[in-house]
Parts: C-alpha cells; sequence; structure tokens
C-alpha cells in the first residue's frame, strides 16, 4: 500500500465511530483523557435513535467529562478528512465495509470488531456467514495482541484488535505453546465467564436482570474458538458462560503438560513473555480474581501445576484489555507513547 | 348482578390468562400445588411470540412441575366454558375488556392489573389514559387488600387484587389512620424499592442487566401513588425506586404521630389489626430486611418511634404478596379454603 | 450391627443438629413441612453464641413457620431418646464422633458432612487430616447420591450424604462412566462454580459481600476432588470457583468420548439412568442455567457433542440437592415415603 | 497555634495512617497518581493482622500500582518528620489521639473519622461515647465539605472530612436551606442507602454475602443524623439503610417547600451554589442513578417539585466523594492545586 499515514503530531485527532455502546463509552473516557488525542467526533449509524444525544445522556457517567453529541454518520465523507486516527466500535459488517474507506483516507484504523482479526477469507464465510470483500486488507491488517506484536504494530496501518475471549485465552496460552511446553494431544479446556456487558448495550430478554445467571452458552459453536485456535495454531475447547456481573471475563484453562516439565518452567516461561509487558500481571502465587481487573487494562494471570496438569486462571476486563484498553494500547505503540499512556 | 357463580367443588377449574410472565409463573405454580384447583389452561395474547411453548420452557424452574402449553387466546368462548376461576395477570386494558366476559360466563375473576382497583371512573381517564366503560363493575369490584376485606371477598365475584406498592403502603399504613393515631397533615412519605422483575418480563434497555442500578422513578407521576390514597383516604408522598435485585419490595414510611401517641400504641394498633392475620408478620423489635420475604408470600412490618417521628418498614416479594400470592389468599378466602392454603 | 431401628410410624421424630447454618434452615423448612416427620429439637454446639435463640431469629424467613430454639447440645444423653431420626449438619470431626453415638441409640443418622462418604480410613487421614476411629461404621455407611444407592438406603442406619460438588459432578458423569462411552485416559476436566453460602454461615472476610467476586479456589487440592474420583472410580480435575451469587451450583464438565461414541447414545444413556428419577432433570436442547435449579431440589443436567468432545452442564442448589434436599430425598426412601414428598 | 506548616513544594511527602481499609486504598490510588504529592508511607496499627503485608496483597487491584508496604506504626515517632500531609483513615477513637500529635509535629492533617466533625465536646460525649480531650483542635478543625468551605480550607491545618451520608445530604440541603426555601417545621426526611463498603474491611456475618440484602438500620440513632442537623442548623429525619451493592450511596430526600416557592427558584438555587464546582454535577431534568457514580468523585443531584413538595435525589460513591475523592479536593483546595487533580 501506498496510502500515506498523516500524523500531524502532538495530537492526534480521532473519530470514533459506534460510539453509544459500552466499548464506545469506554474509548471516548481514555481518547479523552489522552494528552496527544482530540476527540474530533463520536458517531453512530444514520439510523440509530440515539443519533444527536450527547453520549453522556447514554453513559452518565460521562457527564461532565465527555458531553459530546452522538453524530449521525451516513457516509465517511463528512469525518474521515483530517482526522489521523479512528476507532471501530461497531459491528462486524460494518467495520467489513468503513475500514477500507477510512484506510483509503489515509487514516489508521483500530477494529475492534472480528471484521479483520484471521488472515483468511474461508474463516469470514464458515463463521461470520458473509463474503469478505478486502481480502487485501485482510492480508495487511496486524492483529493487535499488544504484548505479541509491537513490531508488527509500529507500522501498523489497519490494527484488528482481538476479541475480549480471545486476548486473555491467547496472553495465557501463546507463552507455553511457543515454548513447547504443552502436550497439545490433549486439547486445552478453556471455561471463560463473561459478563453481561460482552453482549453490548441494546434491549434483549436474554440481558434482562431477572433473566441473567451462570450459564454456558454457544458451546463448540462460538466465534473466538477459532479465532483463538487459528492465532495459536493449536485446537481448544472453549466454552463460554454468562455470568451475573456487568463486565469482567474469568478463563480457567485446564492444560496437559509434556512429561516432565515443571512449575518452575511454566513460571519462567511466563516471566520471560511478560516482563516488560506492563499490562499483563503475573501471579507469582495463587490466581487472581475477577474484582483485580474490573475497570483496570490489565490481564492478570496465574496457575498450579500438579504431576503434568496445568490449570492457567486469566482475567481481564472485558470492555478494556478486551477491547477499549487494548485499542489504546495498540495505539500507544504504533504511535511511540507509552505503552500504558492514558490507561493506568 | 344475577350471574350465577358456577362452583363444582371440591375442585375449581382455573384459567391464568397472561401466564408467561413473572405473575403468571408463579400462580401456575400456586395453582398447581393446591388440593382444590386444576389449571384448565394457560393463555397468551394470540399475537404473542410465546403462543405455543410451554410454559416451562420460559420459565425451566417449572420443568418437570408444569409443563402445560401456553395457548393463544383470540377471544374468551374455547377457554370460558367448565371454567371456576379467572386469574388475569394481563395489561390493564386487557383486564378491563376481558373481566366482564368472564364474568357474564359465570366465573370468579381475579384481576391482577389496576383495571377494578378504584371505584372512580375519573381514576382512570386520569391515570390510565383510559375511559372506563364498565362503571357498574367497578361498582362490584372487591379491591383484594386480604387482610381488610375478608367479609366482602366471601361474595365476591370480581376480586381487583391490590398493586405491588399499594399492598405493603396500605398493610403499614391503615391500622394507624383507622384507630387515627397519625398526624395527616404532615404527609406519610413512602419510599419504596422494588426488584426488577416488577418491570415484568419483557425486554428493554432500562431492565437491562448493565443498566440497573439503585435509581428513584416516577416522581410525584406513579399511578401507585392515587391508589394508595385513594384506599387510605389520606394523601401520600410516594417515591417508588429500581433496586438492583430481582424480586421483593422494601418500603420506608416515615410519618409523624399525633401529640402523645406512644410506642406502645402503636404496637398494640398493629397487633390488633393483624394478630390473627397469617401473611402479615409484626416484629416486636427492629424491623425487616427484603431477603426475609423473597420467595414467600407474607408482608412483614416492623417500625421505631422517636417521639412524635414514627419509621414504619415493610416488605414483601412484590410478586406473591405484591401479587400472585395475594391472588391466591384472595381465591381460598373466597372459597372458604384455609388462607395459607398451598401459600406456605 | 445389630441395633434396632426404632421407628415409630406414622411420624418420625426428628432431631436436626447443627441447625444455625443454611443447611439447617433448610433441613428445619422440610421437615417441618413433611406429614410424617415432627422436630423434636434443633440443637448447637454448647458453645455457640446462637444456643436459646429461635432459629427464625437466625433465618427471619422462617419466622411463623419454624419458631423453635436451637437448644445447646453438650451430650446427646438429653437428645437421643425417643428420636427415630437424626441429621447431622456439622462439621467433620463433630459428626465424625456423634455419628457413632446416636446410631447406637438406635436413630437412623443423615450425615451431610464428610465423615463418613468414603469407605477407606486412609482417605481421612489424607484429606481430613484426623485418624478415623470408626472403620466398622465407615464400611456400613451408605453414600446417599440417592438416584443410585436406592436398595442399598432402604436398608441403612447411618446414610453420609454427598458433598455438594461431587453429587452434581457424579449425577453427570457416573450413567457415562457406567455405560462405558468416555475415553477415561483424558480425565474429565470438571470446571465447577458455588454460590457464596457453600462456605457456610459465618463471619469471614473472604465472604464478605465486597471481597467475593469469580474466582477459582482450592486448585488441585479440594477435598471434594478425591471424593468424586473414589465414587466414580476414575480421575478427575475438579476445579471449584466462589461465584458472586448466594446459592446455587454450576459444573461445565468437559471430557472424551470413546471414537465413534454418538449424541444419541449419550442421550440414551442419561434417560436409561434417570427416567424413573424424579429429581433429575434431563434437557433434550441446550444446556441449565443456574437460576432453574435455585430454591428447588432438582439436579439439571444437559450436554453437547461435537465429533469425541462432550460437554455436559450440571446445575442444582448446593443447599438442596447438594445438601438438604438430598437429605430428605434418602429419609424419604429409606421410609419408604414418595421420594419427593414435601421437596416439591 | 503557632504551629508552623512545613510545606516543602513542589511535592508533598504523605502519609496515610489506617491504610488497609477500602478508603485507605482509594487514597493510596488518589495520591499515587498525583503530580504533587510523594507516598511516604503506609501504615496499620501495631496489632494489625495485616503489618508487614503489602497493600497489593489486600487489594489486588493495586498490583503493579502500588506495591508499598503497611507498616505497623507503634508511635507516631518514626512516621511524622518529614512529612506535610497526614491522611487518618482511621477509627473515631484513633484519630482523636493522633490528629493533635501530627499536627505538633507541623503536618496537615486530612481526618476521615468523626472525631473533629462537630466543634461541641458535648456531641462526641453523647454519640461517640468518649470524651473529647482535644476542645481546642476541635475548635480549629475546618469542616471539609469542600464546596462550601473554599474560604476556610486555604488555611486549614487540621480538616475533619465528613461523613459519607453527611456529604451527599448536606450537598443537597445545604443551599435551599442557605436560600430559606424549605419550611423547616416539616423536617426533611433523608432516606439514604449505601454499599457495603461503608461498613469498612472487616470479617463480620452482617457483612457476608449470603446476609447482605437491602435493609434500614440505626433507625433514630445513627450518629450521622446529628452530624448532618448540627452542620444544616435544621432538624433532619434521617434513616440509613444498607443495600446490596458493593459501593455507592443514594439519598432520596423529601422536604417541604414555603408556599409559593417554585421549581425555577429551586434550580436557580443549586445552579448558583456549584455552578462553578466541578465535582457536584446538577441535572437538569430527572435524578441521577446510583451507577453515574460509581468510581467517579462526583456528587450528583437532581429533584422533582409538585405543589410544595420537593424531592431531591443526591448519589455519590461512598468511598470517594464520601470519603477519599472529598479529602484528595480538600487537600488540592489547601495547597492550591486544581480543585480536580487527580480525581478525573
Amino acid at each position: 500500500m501506498t496510502t500515506q499515514i498523516r500524523f500531524t503530531a502532538p495530537m492526534l485527532n480521532t473519530l470514533i465511530v459506534g460510539a453509544s455502546g459500552y466499548t464506545g463509552a469506554e474509548l471516548a473516557t481514555y481518547v479523552n483523557r489522552h494528552p496527544h488525542m482530540n476527540i474530533t467526533a463520536l458517531t453512530v449509524s444514520a439510523q440509530s435513535s440515539d443519533a444527536g444525544k450527547l453520549i453522556s445522556d447514554l453513559h452518565p457517567q460521562l457527564k461532565g467529562i465527555v458531553d459530546l453529541p452522538l453524530q449521525p454518520m451516513a457516509d465517511i465523507s463528512a469525518f474521515a478528512h483530517n482526522v489521523d486516527v479512528v476507532f471501530l466500535a461497531t459491528a462486524h459488517e460494518v467495520s467489513h465495509d468503513l475500514a477500507p474507506q477510512f484506510l483509503a483516507a489515509g487514516c489508521v484504523v483500530f477494529d475492534l470488531s472480528g471484521a479483520y482479526r484471521v488472515n483468511n477469507p474461508d474463516f469470514y464465510t464458515r463463521y461470520y456467514g458473509f463474503t469478505h470483500q478486502h481480502p487485501q486488507w485482510l492480508e495487511q491488517a496486524v492483529y493487535g495482541l499488544a504484548e505479541w506484536e509491537h513490531g508488527a504494530l509500529k507500522e501498523a496501518q489497519l490494527i484488528a484488535v482481538p476479541g475480549c475471549y480471545p486476548t486473555a485465552a491467547q496472553l495465557a496460552l501463546k507463552p507455553l505453546i511457543e515454548e513447547g511446553l504443552l502436550d497439545l494431544t490433549q486439547w486445552p479446556v478453556i471455561n471463560a465467564t463473561s459478563g453481561v456487558s460482552g453482549a453490548g448495550r441494546k434491549a434483549a430478554l436474554g440481558n434482562s436482570f431477572c433473566e441473567v445467571s451462570l450459564q454456558p452458552y454457544g458451546l463448540f459453536t462460538h466465534r473466538h474458538q477459532p479465532e483463538i485456535a487459528s492465532h495459536l495454531g493449536a485446537e481448544v475447547v472453549f466454552t463460554p458462560h454468562l455470568g451475573n456481573f456487568p463486565r469482567g471475563i474469568l478463563e480457567t484453562i485446564t492444560c496437559r503438560l509434556k512429561p516432565g516439565v515443571t512449575h518452575g518452567q511454566v513460571a519462567a516461561c511466563y516471566q520471560q513473555a511478560y516482563e516488560d509487558k506492563p499490562l499483563v500481571r503475573l501471579y507469582d502465587t495463587g490466581v487472581p480474581a475477577l474484582k483485580n481487573v474490573v475497570g483496570l487494562p490489565f490481564c492478570d494471570i496465574g496457575f498450579a501445576v500438579q504431576d503434568t496438569h496445568l490449570i492457567v486462571v486469566a482475567t481481564e476486563d472485558n470492555l478494556l484489555k478486551g477491547a477499549a484498553a487494548q485499542a489504546i494500547q495498540c495505539m500507544n505503540i504504533r504511535f511511540d507513547f507509552a505503552e500504558t499512556q492514558s490507561l493506568i
């Protein structure tokens, strides 16, 4: 690609598309606080009943902090010029269509949907139900698992921010797999429980207060399973659950070590992978609880070993390290800001 | 009215109309357990997407207990014959239309909506937004505040079961007002907090898990205020709140005693009113917590006095003493069963 | 043993020892409701600060239903005579000591602790930290996994009611293992989440409202793992979690089918095991949610299959099918009452 | 007093006493983030079992952010020198004793207990059960209701940060009373519900997850009632409730306007009081929900008027505007930093 990246330092003009949801509100909070970013506009679809409202009408916690309107965006023309950075907090199909337009306009695009996460068009036919129209961008997109893609992120124009479940799962498993510590003939079993905000901000009976209780869903059919397997290069059993809390994800991952692998080797493997990674917190002893990360940009990881059995526990805030904070982290890396700028 | 009540003892054939909601599920549970009642049918509106499903598909806790289908009811003809008792767990306007039809068919009707609660057609024009078409039934309807209407209930054909908030408020205030203990020039202040099930079983953003938190609503405009005031014959300030729990109502009622009224007089007043009323539980010391009544058919009442200030705390399960259990209690009284039959 | 069982039908005089806790309150509720049982006494340890209080002071939901005092029990002499049935809702060590005394007095004993669950004294040395003094009773004790021990229960004097986690895990796995459908070289992975009531009624920082959030605990070290493995005759990985809800357990069990085993075979296996077992509810499609069983005596089971991977979801109320309801179910079987008497 | 205030700008050396609790953790977070403050030490009582642990062991959300040890403090000698600012997050009696010692050492003291809130020694005899030994400091202490005490705060050595309930109550009522809009012959009725963190970080049955449910407590006897009344110069009925949420306070205040006072006058009154006060957010329409402020330093205020009846709703995070954030706000004012520095 020959598109020029326009970067008018020190302040990046920033557009948040699909700003009405929970992730949009978190992005707006981070960008507003960032010393090198301006919010140029917040947009929603032209059909949205939220168009014209203030973001703080929908998310009253932002009152007095970010009181900008949600502007209806019928097409990108009125919004793309003079914008450096675009966050797409939109549905997969919408991101699929919008990203190339913003890229063509010279923006750096951080897509929080699944539209550019797997470099294989067949993946979209099979798991997302649409034919991908932009295989060239699919090829160029950098998968924003930030701790593992520092180098590629620094050059990226299109960053596909990983899904909430895959972020924790991969941060937990990738070091072990890269180091060859696991016996992968026995698939790792990922039991993951997410807060209700993972289902988005919408009226739905299944999200209603009286209907929510701990429950597995999407057994063997959730799209995050192939996302995880594809990027890890290893099969896994992935079972998501709905939890009775608003936000956060906790994953308990049971796997098999190769014979002879010790607790110490596992600890050293994690240490090496994440010693200079400020948003992964390792536990020397014990495992994290969900509350340790709610409202924070971290992924916390702890584990226990018995013989060849290994249980890893990883937890994150699904809206933060699982979405908005990781997007900002990628942006910080992309533009050479401190990796945790405005996140901690 | 000359309509004959048909009563084929010992088993009452029972119809539950609008059985898909939370109150419907509680009614079905009680009726199924009742030794003198049969469930003849459960119905939903003919347009409902729940038509044809089992009630236990919607309310899985009923699986294996009540697995009957929710039948679409376009008109009453297919359902009214051979039915002794009808529970209307329907919207106000629907109850308004259906009740007279079932009454004409000789059924005893327990209406859990607001359609027949206040014996004054103007009330409906003003607070419910429709012109009441059945003033003769409005006049005959017995208000099913069970502890206070034993006599009238025994003869009633149409019982208007009180609203959830008004039940607790009136059980708390009525003895004091009847006994003349309150200085009503200072309006009692009723602060009430209800679980989310009070809003019904439906998809709505305001009921969604991530949106619910403690919040007042309907300040000075809730329809239960005039229902309470009308039946008490006294003005009150009524402020409902949405609470972050699925079920239960707790009301904290602050009022002014007439000069010289003592703690002992208040206690004696309650004792006299409720000593032989099994579903009101009085606290000699302290006040009840919400959890004391959740899942149970009681209204619990406690109070504290300081000088001329009186605080009464009343709590109930909004779906039970505030709806289904009170309807069954009224039915038990109406048909001379033990008042608590199948409730405890 | 030659001790005679004393059974003064039709009413069983019943003692609940350790009645102050959550399980005690549930037992008292069931026994009070049972047409063939009397509560002879409720006891607590002689040192307990709850001694002398009413059970309804501690558990106000029982007010007006069971208002009996919690009597201090220094030794069994004042309580054992004229008692037919004893429920021990006591600590393991206490049950270990008390059960033989009540048995010697001719009572039928239902022990809800772990003291008599595994017929192997070494188990207690290793996992419970004490030397079992009553190996002869350990041998005679019947493990009260009710659906699987109907025959033995009918003759039992000492019934060791299974732990909360093991009940759901075994009901889910036992049919599959008995039928030989699983490839057990890959250990079943049991991820289980329990409500906070599983930790008992006590002041503890870890149980306090602000400290509780979803969190694994006891990795590779929980005593329910060997209880499960011992009774199943198969090793498992068992990972308990604390959940942010008061009651209920949900277990997601991932296992490997033998090659060629089909979804239909799994379904038929469950059907055969539980078709005439009223307290296990099988799901033809989908899997249960926690709320389906809270407050109810059931264990609900559903599953999904993909190739040789099987995920079974089992859920129960930890205080009911995981404790009090299963104890009553065993008692009903023991004394030839209907299996669900007073439970549904 | 002639004590010199030592101020080594630009960095204030800061001591947090009683840092193990929920408020301590919030203070540590704020101070750590503040560009003009250093944490010199975090202390706990010399007897505390937490002594020697890291604050992030107790509050794992601080891991990697503040990992300082909780140092046992037997007396102030090892801690008072070279410290500019002391926050006392200690029990009333402890603050009562410590504050004068730190003041004598030249520190500016922000006391979050009740020990110096009311300038009347009798208050302590009556409501706190001890005889106040430091009436001269009681007289000099500035009550840190920040929006109302800007001037006095700038000179203060001892700041008594208001209680959690009184902050919201006074912010809501003080403008109306100062402006003379209320008919105070009818006492304002304050119904307040607090999250469980208000009870502190400790093992207590009443705080345990299974025991908490919405419940009034301390009727007519809570010490915050006289604190409110004393500072407002007006009597109120104050009824606190425990709510089933970890943090936040919502107060619904029902009062009587003087005849003729309009909605517009009430709005103007609030506008005038708080137009340049960044931590009070006024609602033009509607009233706030609890979630609007959780995790944030604001007090949100909305109201409704009908005839002479006024309902004001005020909400805040009890640990922030009700404790730590207000302490930092007072400190910011005291040392001429931006009022919201490190708070937003």
